[in-house]
């Protein structure tokens, strides 16, 4: 799939190591995004009898990966037993430390630390509002939005000094509790929020739960975490999703749920599609069985008369399985993707891509030479590496190529969170399919419909935890 | 699996840009060694008139992955037409600079770099000639032996200054290629190597074949490389496997083959089980329609009742689809591996690996929950990454967990360059079946039979390109 | 000395090559911090017509030295002709990457990037009162608090947007001076300020003119520096010092000079002592004939018959050569630092200590050899240094050894923003004279007096330009 | 001083901590080579009963200043008693981590690592001798030659297994002193050389002695080192300096002292002049008196009428104290040289340094102000230098500048080891003394006569010691 976005948090509350978890976590999410990583750990004394101050929130962060920003000494000296965690996919313009989550804010009473997967709409008007009354931001990040949002309510609610341990805890408590309400109810746009006070953890997730969240149990504490694949990670035990329109509070006195908005589920249904691991489930519905389930409805929409079928590594796969399993036509690998070009990969010139492209991507001549090949990507785009693609495989010698694609055509760009390319630069926004078919060389080419899709979700889980936004096919969005 | 050796190794002649190419290559062959990496490049002009007389080679070599170790700035400074390239793969106690490869030396008339695959037994009796007069050497490797051997045979042989355009050329070009012949024949053991000198470019391959070698075509020269597939990754068209017992010399004057010893194919047949890419062909060979073989064999040799099939990535994959094709038994995912994870991660400590071993492998839950699952690895070496793994597929939800292996049992450790442990710790030969199937908690266990593994191989190829070494099986060796 | 603190800074208007510049400028002031370095530059067009909109500051810091934070690439990306720069001093506690300057906020019109010498006695209240509006900080710097400090003062004015070039221009620029004036009253203790928009450059000094800040011209533009010595390195010519209480702002429309508060001279006398190059010269006095005067001061006040006088380098070997001069006692080296010792550097642990310290000061043993020596040092603090020096000195056959000291004792701690040791460990604030001389083993032992260094410095410039802070020495402070 | 070479070396013998020690001598001695860093430690156990066998030698060594080469891990891994480091000052075509020291070759009764200062003049003979019988080398260090004819003269003299404590160990000893003899005695050149084998420590110096070498003691064992300082910065106790063709072993019989040439003492006068750190004591003569004395022969040869006298930093302001002194007009700092500036720093270009040159050394105006200067620097080679700190001290208000040169015309390259430019680029040897006045824009110019230079040599040491290579001035060399 030729565009990216997304971000991936974790948060941990009541765990001696928490930063130790939290890094485990992060490289589980590491696939979410890979500019920047950071942790933030609060070293209060949960267990600490009543009369002890709140302790610091402590923070590292860096460009890179989550083990090139980590090294032994940082998880060594970022103790305490709450922490959240970010690792952060950016697009060209921010790739800045400047950026890179999560945010530390100390303010009049203590410091808050959030880390954000998601995309503010009223970004604007809100940090005007915030301008106006004098704030200053140290970067261009919506995320700082928010936090400095939640300060802002909390003051003028008359939040008072002494957060925890003191006379004013439950007063301030109360309040606190108040402005990251009404923080949430003033945020449009799509949000999963791990926020932490020196004392406490909080989840928030959109009315419309576009990005995922979850929560798990770790021996005598919690998780939260963007999929639950982080909470396997760290061998906890997942409890459930965090609700569109939820707020969970975690702090010494336990776990609180708050429904802050009216709810409308429509979760981001590339989630499934491609963001997320196969081994996570977001929002009761498996994410690979819904791939399988995707190819098998492809495969009943799209029959074709082939000798094989292949999936595009990575989150083509699934579909490819159930494609096979579906339509009877053997499966094999067909194409190898090179897991060994990272970062600091010297990326071919134009010339040298003309010439011999296939470093990252190469097939598998045996199971291809002389055959009819179904191929099935999880989307198209701007149609390039489809191109690509097929004349990889022709090289390889596959005798037809039949291109499917597991989610249905992209016209639309997200104002949501993901990296599309603008309208014009679609390939289905601009073509019709058989132009597209043309274009990438494919001899038939096939996209699973709308209602085709949904209806393998619905397969997946119960008709109540469906609900997805279709922004990007039809040009609707939640908000 | 729970060893690795081998490393790899890239040859170019005859093209402008030979350290970029061999970039590619070495990423291309990433997978058969991290540790170190390096190229060197010969900067005479090939197309010179005659008179010219010969360039410089140089070499970078640094420890880490070729992304880390190569810049930008490194392939511009090392420009040139004829280079070869090496990944290595080593044991803890090599893992020094000194032991990086290529090796480059100057000796009299010339320079020569070389690159090694595989392992000399002779390595001691030859370096102790070889220091009976005084010879010195500055690495531990038994790969800095052949450089030097070549180089006493072409000095005790007359060899004269002026290699390749003067008067001496014909005379020195016939003494050069005879000190080649002379030693390959008195190395023993394993050996795939690549030569240079700076002029020419040299391939050569043990009698028995022990590890790959191929050779392509590149525009106007020639790639040599351990595997197909970083031939495919500089589009370049695989000629044919450098034969056992076979020379390549590539110069000006062309490519010419000599045969320095009687041949007997005993190829390692773990670079079809593990080593090998599957996008590869080793001696005719596809090495995932070998895997995919292999499967068949053991779904027919050891058959059972079960609800899914599933492989350990990345090389149990190839065998668990053809298990699943052969068996019947539907093949999904099952398990997942974290891709991020390399040199640099903070591995967990014993106690949090009790506690949350989870984030290098997860299983996909929804795939085995109440299922009965048969897992494809590609062998058992000491036997906890098996009970690490049913452990996952079990708290997974697996119902029962029926363990297939893809090679016969590992009974003796190698000689000729893979990194065993030794006899005492390869629980297939301290432990009889029915006690290392308790030890890794499975419901059953089979391996392959040797028969079983040879019969599939053979109907990959003709047979003609079969014959393998069983060493770690029978204890019985080529050399 | 035992104790360091301070900072440099330096501001830019009018180059083509700002960056480039301030990191001369920099590198000039390194010896006022080594911790963090930092550059924020704007690349508003100046020469742009009117109609032009303004340009974005960018901003790229980090730990370490100049020359260690900053690659070609990041000046080569800092295009633009406004630029202020830092080098950081730091305590252990605020060694992070959040507290390296310059500061860069946005606010409702524009960005100011800030970079700050000097510490806020008024830290607290002011932060406090930002907060109780809602304020939140992402350092634990008061530098922060200067620059929110600023932006609210211009809301609060009636700033407007279109900071620059629009209609709003003049009356914006008018209400953005003041809120410039406005917090400059506000706040208290030591600040040398260089402070930057998009399209201008101001410098601020507190009214005591406790930090060095001087102006210089380059081609067409300006430059601002803690020191003249980083005028000196960008061969601009220097102006003036900024005076106290003086803010001088420079844009488009050329240099306008403010007074915005009462004046009373109190410059930090160790600027003189030790801080500052002996190339720079700070209110009229250069400050290496400075250090000449209290050394003739010193011999003076302290005569002793010897046969060598030596300075501790760096920063006691001004005052050694005018005590040679004064006494007619010959200067000779004697000592020599260890240049090469970084932040890298493996420091000995305690016990190699004891037994080698000799790695960063050692002993020049025939200048020293049965000689009578007078050795200058420019303070003492715990003492810990001074005995370790004699020890070096006897150690190379010093037959007697006087101990001079070119600053008077320290018994107070420095609130003013040097990193002075609580006052139990300041060693003349708990012992006499003689104590002190046994406790460094020295044969005598003599500080100039209090009068003996106003002298010297008064010899030096205009009586006018004198005025020094004795905070340290007599426990007043000028705030 | 204008051309730099030279290398530093480091040996020590029978301390625990070996290579530690061997990090402080080598950072002591940093000032003789930037571009790379070695140690080389034998883990033999020394007081271990006989029958133990011998330990093996590792090494660690890389490009870039010692204390960024070796981290605390690397120290702790080197463990062993003996030990051999070298920092390297390299040409630009050396500069690679081949060419880097100490070498380290095994042969077949052992490993011999050598650290080397100086240069061959019989290199390539006896690279070619060796290379007559097979010899390949891995650099194109000549140091790699001495290794190898040490090896080859053990061989053929009949070495024999057991280096140290079987029954061969009294009978290998005797070959093995003689093997090193005789490499000695065939070596011409300059060398000072510390070599170890895995039991013992080797010093060698040629019979000229034109680089130092000197021996201390330190508890139990010895050091050795290219300087005094060295033994000073590990508080070691100096012995002596090793004598122009001497041998020096250490092992576990103690020491023993060979002389195997006849000695023509020709030390490189410019270790006096520049090289060595003025802490420093060279065979009887210490370093800085040595530069305080030619100071006062220069002003009794060319006294001239002047304000004040600066001496160039660092190794000019020796001269400077010495020349102030005899001549009676008082001594200044004059110039500061900015210690910042390191292999990291971002050069200005071509441009930029015509305008702000500045950043590297500066003048205190102050000190030069309507000043008649004298400015003593070491030595004039291309002459750019020179004119670049005339135009420094009229920029900052020179009256007058007179130029003083601490050592004669440089007029004749060096082959023993410095790198100097080509005879045409030695103002000296093109220019006469006016001409060279006027190219660099001085009032006046003097060079120190040889025979003044060496009168104040010989002031300093007893004459025996005296004896000096004049080979730069002069044109005649000792070998």
């Amino acid at each position: 799939m030729g565009f990216r976005d997304e971000c991936g948090v974790v948060g941990i509350y009541g765990a001696d190591n928490a930063a130790t978890l939290t890094y485990y976590g992060l490289v589980a999410l590491q696939h979410r995004g890979q500019e920047s990583a950071g942790i933030a750990v609060s070293d209060t004394t949960l267990k600490a009898a009543d009369g002890n101050t709140d302790g610091k929130i402590n923070l590292h962060k860096g460009m890179g990966l989550v083990s090139d920003v980590f090294k032994k000494e940082h998880l060594e000296q970022l103790k305490g037993s709450i922490a959240v965690g970010h690792v952060r996919y950016a697009t060209a313009g921010g790739r800045t430390i400047e950026n890179a989550q999560p945010f530390l804010n100390t303010y009049k009473f203590g410091s808050i630390a959030l880390a954000h997967n998601g995309q503010l709409v009223n970004h604007t008007e809100l940090r005007s509002l915030l301008e106006d009354s004098g704030s200053t931001f140290s970067s261009s990040s919506d995320s700082e939005v928010i936090l400095k949002l939640i300060v802002r309510e909390f003051i003028e609610k008359g939040g008072k000094p002494g957060h925890s341990l003191n006379e004013n805890y439950a007063e301030n408590k109360k309040l606190f509790e108040e402005a990251i309400v009404e923080t949430a109810r003033q945020i449009k746009g799509s949000f999963a929020l791990c926020i932490m006070t020196q004392n406490s953890l909080i989840a928030i997730r959109d009315p419309n739960g576009i990005r995922p969240l979850c929560i798990g149990k770790i021996n005598n504490g919690y998780i939260l975490a963007s999929e639950s694949c982080a909470i396997d990670a760290v061998n906890g035990t997942i409890i459930r999703d965090i609700a569109p329109g939820e707020i969970v509070f975690i702090d010494k006195d336990g776990l609180r749920s708050v429904s802050y908005a009216e709810i409308k589920k429509q979760t981001c249904i590339f989630e499934y599609v491609y963001f997320a691991r196969p081994d996570s489930e977001i929002d009761g519905i498996p994410v690979q069985e819904a791939r399988y389930r995707m190819g098998e409805v492809l495969a009943r929409e799209s029959k074709i008369a082939a000798d094989v079928v292949i999936g595009v590594p990575d989150s083509g796969i699934g579909a490819a399985i159930g494609y096979a399993r579906a339509s009877g036509i053997p499966y094999v690998t067909g194409i190898v993707k090179n897991k060994y070009i990272g970062r600091t990969f010297i990326a071919p010139t134009q010339a040298e891509r003309e010439a011999m492209v296939f470093v990252k991507l190469n097939a598998i001549a045996n199971d291809l030479r002389n055959k009819r090949v179904v191929v099935i990507d999880d989307s198209i785009v701007r149609g390039t590496t489809s191109r690509r693609l097929v004349q990889i495989l022709r090289r390889a010698g596959a005798k037809e190529v039949h291109f499917r694609v597991s989610s249905p055509p992209v016209k639309f760009p997200c104002h949501l969170g993901i990296d599309t390319p603008s309208k014009g630069e679609l390939i289905s926004s601009t073509h019709e399919l058989e132009e597209i078919r043309k274009e990438i060389g494919a001899d038939s080419l096939a996209f699973i419909s709308l209602e085709g899709m949904l209806e393998a979700l619905e397969m997946c889980g119960d008709k109540a935890s469906c609900g997805f936004c279709k922004g990007c096919f039809c040009g609707e969005y939640p908000v």
